[in-house]
């Protein structure tokens, strides 16, 4: 498989569920701004018209997009890590999880506050829904290692996302089950490796 | 099982879902504004601390929210209906829908549309995401009945997301097969019953 990426960005995810699989992957880099290939500048809008990372391209050839599908499809390659729960209620919990996560953390919060086009008073309106949703989620990890009761997608979404907090000024500081879950998060090899790598390449492309 | 709604709120594509199955549920029915139940004024913060439908009351008594998991949650306890193929690409592809309805149209134009709260740049700053969004769907439904090669819960939740153009004002006809196709769903006998019994207690509400 293919995955289409720019450094640091939501699909810095799915890299991460590669690497919990110990999986072949080809990562190709994507300038996501100039929506171009960053080795050759080819036209990124032909692989995805919405411009947006992460693509997965199968190994039929097709392509996948949307964080929370690629993440699902690539865990069920890899049933051994059990980066998803099979079936019945335990699969329904961390797919709520990718549903909280992508809506009301990744679009409703911090997108916007990463958009350099965003005015001030959409970043106040996105600012003003950060107290509800990481109060929700101080009460839910307290006391818990992970989201569910071991590493799943959603661990490596989550963390992909509260990634950005430094760049979005988000002080995790008022909720400490979230801030101590994020650095325990860094430590865990995979996601080390993952963002080690990342942010060399966003450095470079800075 | 026991579904939380408000009339016409993004929990209508989950009762479409469960009309299509012809399946029994509980509709309880949510003042999102004041978040209480309509029949008792109980605290619905109890039920979920973010005050958002849908939440769907399991027969084990736990809830499961976030509308992509609740949708596919119930598209596999009636798996003759066919709402989501059962595996591999296919099934991909609907999460893929999922995603993208959720997250680039419900979140991050049609909720700050319709909320009283956005100041008139937070929806200038919305409404400018309407055409590159609305041109990719245009460009997918052009010549095709269904988001998937049947009626999916993507269109459930797609139709119940369109069905708020009204009221936002974005106005479908440059999207010919997108406005055709919100036509055609509102006509299928499942969402037909089931906006026609929102809209009544939605106009009760106001």
């Amino acid at each position: 498989m293919q995955l289409y990426f720019a450094p640091l960005a939501c699909s810095l995810a799915t890299r991460i569920a590669f690497y919990e699989a110990d999986a072949k992957a080809e990562y190709i880099q994507v300038d996501t701004k100039r929506k171009v290939l960053t080795k050759d500048n080819a036209d990124f809008n032909a692989v995805n018209p919405l411009g947006q990372v992460p693509v997965l391209r199968l190994d039929d050839g097709s392509t996948l997009t949307e964080n929370t599908a690629v993440l699902q499809y690539v865990a069920e390659c890899f049933p051994q890590t059990r980066l998803m729960p099979a079936g019945g209620p335990a699969q329904a919990r961390v797919r709520q999880w990718l549903g909280f996560i992508g809506t009301e953390l990744h679009k409703a919060v911090y997108v916007p506050l990463l958009d350099s086009k965003a005015s001030d008073a959409v970043k106040a309106y996105s600012r003003d829904k950060i107290k509800l949703r990481l109060d929700f989620l101080q009460s839910q990890l307290a006391g818990r290692q992970y989201l569910a009761d071991h590493f799943t997608i959603a661990d490596a979404y989550l963390t992909t996302i509260l990634n950005w907090s430094r760049a979005t000024s988000i002080d995790l500081s008022p909720w400490p089950a979230v801030a101590d879950y994020y650095a325990r998060m860094l430590k865990r090899p995979s996601i080390a490796k993952a963002v080690s790598e990342e942010y060399e390449l966003y450095m470079k492309e800075k």
